[in-house]
């Protein structure tokens, strides 16, 4: 405690009442002389943009740099984002619709987020330099969308109007703004990793699609003449172009022995033919385009991060240069401790006292008050570790009973709740009710067995939070708790809920039924956690988390254009009739050409561009590629062969492109956790938390959260032993940042240390490499 | 010239009379003494084994030398395999055959096969110490497998002869022989790697099981009670079991929208559970599947060459103990020149003089007459980098015809081929072709044109073989001349054979005429060759290629398992009948069981396991997984439902695991092929020709050989300018090795070189870091 107050003093007490608004919530109080205020401000942005990966040339006058923090405040960021995806909504209401609304609503609704957008343009422009906001070309694009859209509202409106036929083309256009937008940098990056293997890409797809023909000229040659017919009768590979396209399906698997089965009735040596059709095209190049852009991705990635952390480094300088002060005889160029204490308060208004001299401690290593700028550089990796501070508090309950929590009783509690066999036992407990939960519920042992299981999770969850304190089993990052509790009251307020209804009317509502069976069965999931080696695979998968969200937006990007086409080439060409209707076509899904189809024979009638929601379903169908060709067929079934370009097109974009650019994604980020050691800033940070005795001990191999936290609880029960643990202690949460830019910058680390440092863009920056342990 | 004949006098011309019969050929000729012949077969033995990576601890006497020479005779190896290729080739002969044959016959062959196998291990035994060949388990494998066929054939005899029902189960170890022979090393180290990332694998594995047992249960609750109906009015998802299967095949994507559409139909909501369950299972599991085994695959790999290299660094130090000489006041060992000279005489007996000295003169590069041990053990990768050595000599028709030959008519066709204009007028002429070959080819115009493209693609390689000197064109790496060639002259035989025949009775043979056009689509292939991208593709593939075999024995013996194990299930439970037969049953296979099934119905009746053809061709489309589970219900439901067992376990084996690790080794060839660069080895060699001025100039970025022998053949063409060459020129054949671990060490090789000399086995050896420059 002592150490804090120390510190508390040398700050000054004023640091406590700096709470004002700036990027985040904050700016400097009044007590701090204005220049200097203006001087941290800017500051606290250079440093906020290097830890956020923000790339923009600001004007650096105090009143743009106010524009500028008001320009990235969250609640500007997140308006954005709901007017993006109100104007994405607008095609439920927008015909073909599901929810169908006048016209001059949904125009109204595009005009306010339209203006939004223009509003949040101006507003960029007023931040940035003239000549740096046309040179940019997300900013040409964006107005260009913006204007494109206003265009075509105007013009369908009065089409519309008049009473003639319209098409809303600037839909397509939409879920481009989520990649021009500011906020869309990783986007950008992931678009801008295709473009840049797009060459590549296309130089195996055309040889790969010369291949396909030359196959095809092959079976035009080889069955075309022979008269055999396929399973529906019709003639088996006689017309070149049919045969492009069905050996392209079997490229994808799709028609896979179906294709094959009348060549190899006829005779067994035609698979030849298929098998090293297959051989080829299936493996050796579908391998080949993995490859490549595996390659492609990996190579422009490495460089787009190269640039970020470079960009960083100049900010971090950037911001160095506006508080350094010219210190001792030799007037080296320093940060003293005060300031940088206000600095880092603003940049994280959030960040413990202690968390933050822990901080200090590592970078000014050898305590003279002051860092110079290689430390200073180096405070921004720093700050983006996340430290979870644990604080030695008694159990709230020592403090209000202490007689009856130390008891003997109260004791063994502890006792038996740490034990081994008490995970043992709820194990048990939960593949019992996995059983259970397989029988027929209506069953009243069953039904009455739930009310008994639901009690032992919920005396589980009690005995937990009597042997741990509360607050620690609530931590932020304790996922399995959170997740056991809610699941668990949810489950215990939905079967109350449902067993009030039943004893009230004897009804039973089926869609409460449906959630509370779904807790019930996700209960089990827990089980995953009680196995280490599962706990890891899932650690890892919780990690690349948040990056399959730029994959999330990309993909919504690309379907989202594909829908809309779709939607006006496809609309009501295909009808779905509920089964117990009585309008009639239903066997041909509402259109005449679809009679006698593998599409409507399937009961495929679902699978329309009717709505955006199935469009959407449809595009997934097509994704897991499973059966496109008859989706397909359908869809050219009721309009024309050359629909096919329609669908091709996209399981190249899709399939080909985009699901290899996440399999490669998965496969480096799997990589890289299993591969790469923590960085150097962590281990001296780690060193340092050590060296002050404040380290958490961890309980053996695994390197998990859980872990660790768990192993803590069981030191901090209550005078277990008589050695006093100091009051706080340190924990590096995760080994790796969980942010994207995070984990892509762990990726390459190694081969950009050394060389970023020696090109800096300031010429008067002359880093070696930073071995922070030296400092 | 004179150059070679200085060396011929230093090294004595006994040299060239050298040619016996040792490892490949050749044994020490007479003219060396006894004790010095007997070093030097040791010394070549132990080079050998070291460029083929032979880790065989034979014993060291002469005759055991002798008799392990002879072991490694490429009869005796090729002999193995026909032995092996026979004994697996059996299952034709074999109930339930291909070929009926009796039993007496089949039973000759194997025990003619299983006695060589015996003498070839009784050979094995005695050239290796006792306790070593014990010890090693690919011998007690060996013995093991031989063993049990013994006893399972005569077993299978006297319960035949008795007329008892009989399985011949120890078929299915016959792949084994495959993998356990001597030669088998690198399908023995593909099963390694698998067997080592098996644990990583399983706990992804069931942590997938896992989460589809939950998805299971959930669907089971969700959709079991609300009375759906599938396509063909079965209850839809109530049977737990089947749910799994359902799900499990869902995860391959085989059923997927079809699985879907029930609940898709019912509400649109329980899309989200489908969703969810492709996305989680589909996508992320298998990217993690592959990831896991991509991790793993290069893991291991790494381990095993780093193994690899050192044994092989091992043996060349053996090799250099036996030859060395103290030299010089030092002591210093040595190797002469003369000596090194005979070794690699045995070694490689076709390697030229020139070549030879070529590469002694890299070894000693201060010309002192004698190497150390470095650069001996180095020699051994020297030897293994393919050099072609381009003599300059004139065209034959210049030695004949000089004057002809000389014209300002010939002039100017050799002009004219070498022009620019020669390569796009046949690249036009094959587009044309392309559309000839697309036409009908009954029109009398198409068959006639034919004769004058044919005359055309002959005029070319005429004109090619006036232009440059047949022998270069015809040179061993020439891939596209030699394809070119076969091509032509093959369609041009079977054009002439198919015309004569009609011309003679009228009647066209539909097989020669399904050969010729196949050779004429075939022609089509060399447009690849005159797009440069596409001819560095193409290269890769080639490289990339013989590795590949490695996969295709992996997947033999993996197959021939199942298919043993599938034909005693499954013989005869499905039976095709020809569409004109008149027996009953062939709408339902022959089999009640399966009358009105979707097998059935989609005429999969030839997907049996009836003989072993079959058998391989059912396993490659459940490879291709759709369908598969169509294919599964057939087979389930002609025996049991447990017969899922097989289908289920074909799947995990050979889609989970044997494909990704193809796709693994895929992706790492590829990004060696694009990211490594030469080794130092090869620097160093293409210096010292370059040096030397006797390098073969290139044209351009490509680095390919062919790009680099044809523009040799033009600079070589008659008296084009004054200037002459040197008569003898050294191009490095290709960038990398070709065999499968030259590519594997390759991979590694940068992380491979600084440690493994530092660790050698031999104590005295003590290898500074190999900068081969500074020798």
């Amino acid at each position: 405690m002592s150490e804090q107050e120390t510190i508390r003093k040398t700050v000054g007490l004023s640091l406590s009442k700096d709470e004002g608004l700036i990027n985040g919530g904050n700016t400097v109080s009044e007590d701090v002389p204005d220049e200097m205020a203006e001087s941290l401000n800017l500051a606290t942005v250079y440093v906020s943009d290097a830890q956020y990966n923000r790339n923009i040339f600001f004007d650096t006058s105090p009143q743009a740099v106010r524009l500028y923090l008001l320009y990235n405040h969250w609640i500007m960021q997140m308006l954005v984002y709901v007017f993006i995806i109100t104007n994405l909504a607008l095609a439920l209401l927008e015909d073909p619709a599901v929810v169908p609304v006048p016209i001059w609503a949904t125009s109204t609704i595009e005009i306010i987020c339209l203006s939004a957008f223009t509003a949040r343009l101006v507003h960029y422009a007023k931040v940035i330099p003239k000549e740096k906001f046309w040179k940019d070309p997300k900013n040409i694009c964006f107005i260009f969308i913006v204007t494109l859209s206003f265009i075509d509202l105007t013009i369908y409106g009065a089409l519309k109007a008049a009473g003639y036929f319209g098409v809303r083309w600037s839909r397509v256009l939409r879920p481009l703004l989520l990649v021009n937008v500011t906020e869309g940098r990783q986007l950008r990056r992931a678009f801008r990793s295709i473009r840049n293997a797009l060459p590549q890409i296309s130089y195996v797809f055309f040889l790969f699609m010369f291949s396909v023909l030359v196959f095809s000229l092959i079976a035009l040659k080889l069955f075309g003449k022979r008269g055999l017919l396929t399973i529906d009768g019709s003639s088996y590979f006689t017309d070149y172009f049919e045969i492009v396209f069905d050996l392209y399906v079997l490229m994808t698997t799709a028609n896979s022995p179906d294709i094959m089965m009348p060549a190899y009735n006829y005779s067994i040596f035609f698979t030849i033919f298929f098998i090293l059709y297959i051989v080829v095209n299936t493996y050796t190049f579908m391998s080949f385009f993995l490859a490549v852009v595996y390659n492609n991705y990996k190579k422009y990635l490495k460089e787009e991060v190269r640039q970020l952390v470079k960009a960083r480094r100049f900010k971090m300088c950037r911001a160095f240069s506006v508080l350094q002060e010219a210190w001792g005889e030799g007037g080296e160029l320093m940060v003293s401790q005060a300031k940088w204490n206000l600095l880092v308060k603003l940049v994280k208004p959030n960040i413990s006292i202690a968390h933050r001299e822990l901080l200090w401690s590592v970078l000014d290593d050898q305590k003279k008050g002051h860092i110079g700028k290689l430390a200073f550089v180096q405070s921004c990796d720093l700050l983006s570790i996340q430290v979870i501070t644990v604080r030695s508090q008694a159990h709230p309950l020592l403090n209000c009973f202490p007689f009856v929590y130390n008891s003997a009783a109260s004791r063994f509690i502890h006792h038996m709740v740490r034990h081994r066999m008490f995970v043992y036992v709820y194990d048990a407990i939960i593949l019992i009710n996995a059983v259970f939960i397989g029988l027929d519920e209506e069953n009243p042992v069953v039904s009455n067995a739930e009310w008994g299981f639901l009690a032992l999770y919920m005396l589980e969850i009690i005995l937990k939070l009597y042997a741990t304190d509360p607050r620690l089993f609530f931590a932020r990052h304790q996922f399995w708790n959170w997740f056991d509790t809610i699941i668990v009251v949810s489950a215990l307020l939905g079967t109350i809920i449902n067993s009030a209804l039943k004893h009230a009317g004897g009804y039973t509502s089926r869609q409460i039924l449906d959630i509370v069976f779904i807790f019930r069965v996700l209960r089990l999931v827990r089980l995953v956690d009680s196995i280490k080696r599962f706990r890891a695979i899932i650690n890892t998968l919780i990690k690349i988390g948040p990056t399959i969200l730029t994959f999330g937006q990309l993909i919504l990007v690309v379907y989202y254009i594909f829908a809309m086409v779709g939607m006006e080439l496809f609309k009501g060409k295909i009808q779905y009739f509920e089964p117990n209707s009585t309008r009639p076509g239903q066997e041909y899904c509402g259109n005449p050409l679809l009679k006698g189809t593998t599409f409507a024979k399937l009961n495929y009638c679902k699978n329309n561009f009717n709505n955006v929601v199935s469009s959407f379903i449809v595009l997934l169908e097509l994704t897991v590629v499973n059966q496109w060709h008859v989706l397909t067929s359908g869809f050219t079934a009721v309009t024309h062969v050359s629909a096919r370009i329609f669908f091709v097109l996209f399981h190249i974009v899709v399939v080909i492109i985009i699901i290899n650019i996440f399999i490669a994604f998965i496969l480096e980020a799997f990589l890289v956790e299993y591969t790469v050691d923590k960085s150097d800033l962590q281990t001296s940070l780690e060193k340092k938390i050590e060296e002050l005795g404040l380290n958490v001990q961890e309980d053996g191999v695994d390197n998990g959260l859980v872990d660790a936290m768990e192993s803590c609880d069981n030191e901090l029960g209550p005078n277990e032993s008589g050695k006093r643990k100091p009051s706080l202690m340190f924990k590096i949460a995760s080994r790796r940042s969980r942010t994207v830019d995070g984990l892509l910058q762990r990726m390459f680390e190694s081969d950009l240390h050394s060389e970023d440092f020696d090109e800096e863009e300031e010429p008067n920056i002359n880093f070696s490499n930073p071995v922070f342990d030296s400092i």
